[in-house]
């Protein structure tokens, strides 16, 4: 199987997502709060750009509205960007439609795909058993405001170290290679492997320790995020 | 002292390199010839996008022609992109114009810089002492075709690992923090690092070991080509 890994939606060369298995990873937190509210029931989530795209979709579509500028939640909305709100009490069988900085912007990059996965820390083998059949795989990487953004590498390095344990022979690009080396670095440890770095020192900043631990807890969900042909994910 | 380290040009954002020091890695072999040739006494390296060009440029400066295109050397051309042929007697007191294929372009998108300078594993302490009075300083891979590539960004984290020598705390984003591990991790072993990959793999395929091995001896130089005020390195 041939994994490739693009550290950011601006490393996405023209023809890199086409017809491919493409798996979208924003660790902390845009995917991991569609695998926590896929997880409790919800009818399906819609990534959009603008926030006024946003409230307009889920006025038509009666959905729930979620998201974040900023690490921050946005005013009016009904969910912040944090997996511990997209409760089964919250979300189930409710639409939701989501907006947030990099998450968003790496599900729009990777459109032309053919399947098209959400990925995260809490449900990396569930990733890698979905894609385990595909001759080829792709793992893009959200980063942060266009950056490279360790937590993302990492949980790339994470699914694919899952895929490795499977009997094929994985064909990895250097991005795939570094980011597998970086996990098995990391020890298993990933808060001290990420001790220090600007996203999760914001997000520190801004009291969300919770939703920290809760996004680096490997394996803790079974489910992924697929796209319907809709563009919802469910 | 504020480290960043960009995979490739297409992950610098407007403004990144303005003003600023500036690192150009193109370690397998771009930045590592510049070395070779400045070290041999060269009056002088521009980098030219495009072959017609460097023929048009060194016709008008009565320079060699040297560079690839595809690993492999141009038709006409007095030099390819081995550093082993830019000895003492071929390019001494000589200017050369050069072109490749990710290293040039590198070169153009750090053209804002306020100090430019081209780094690899053979002047990795020497690039250290250059900047380490910087306040801010970044390193920008060449990559390969706009994709990342691993000896890059392990000659980043040596050069990254050279500045931590010296007292000043560094303030490192997160590839530079990537970088540093990944050669850290290499244990000196930069062969071993670095089996496998993709253009090593074609480097060898062409029989270019002894370029390789040259390219991957840390610190066997002592110079930094600068840019000039004309945009000739020396």
């Amino acid at each position: 199987m041939r994994v490739q890994t693009f550290a950011a939606p601006s490393m996405l060369l023209s023809g890199d997502a086409r017809g491919r298995a493409v798996v979208v990873i924003d660790a902390l937190r845009m995917t991991s709060v569609a695998v926590a509210a896929v997880t409790a029931g919800c009818a399906g989530i819609l990534a959009v750009g603008e926030v006024s795209d946003a409230r307009r979709v889920a006025a038509r579509e009666g959905a729930l509205l979620g998201g974040e500028r900023g690490a921050r939640p946005i005013e009016g909305f009904d969910l912040s960007n944090s997996p511990l709100e997209y409760t089964r009490t919250r979300v189930q069988g409710r639409k939701i439609v989501i907006t947030t900085t990099n998450g968003t912007r790496a599900i729009a990059a990777a459109a032309p795909a053919d399947v098209l996965l959400l990925g995260a820390f809490i449900n990396a083998t569930a990733v890698a058993r979905a894609v385990c059949a595909r001759r080829e795989v792709a793992f893009l990487c959200a980063g942060t405001a266009g950056r490279f953004t360790l937590e993302d590498i990492l949980a790339a390095g994470c699914m694919i170290a899952r895929l490795a344990e499977h009997a094929r022979p994985l064909d990895l690009d250097d991005q795939s290679l570094a980011a597998l080396r970086l996990y098995r670095q990391a020890g298993g440890d990933l808060a001290d492997a990420l001790r220090g770095t600007a996203h999760l020192k914001r997000l520190l900043d801004y009291g969300l320790r919770d939703d920290v631990d809760y996004c680096l807890t490997e394996d803790s969900h079974s489910v992924v995020p697929h796209r319907g042909e809709d563009g919802w994910f469910a």
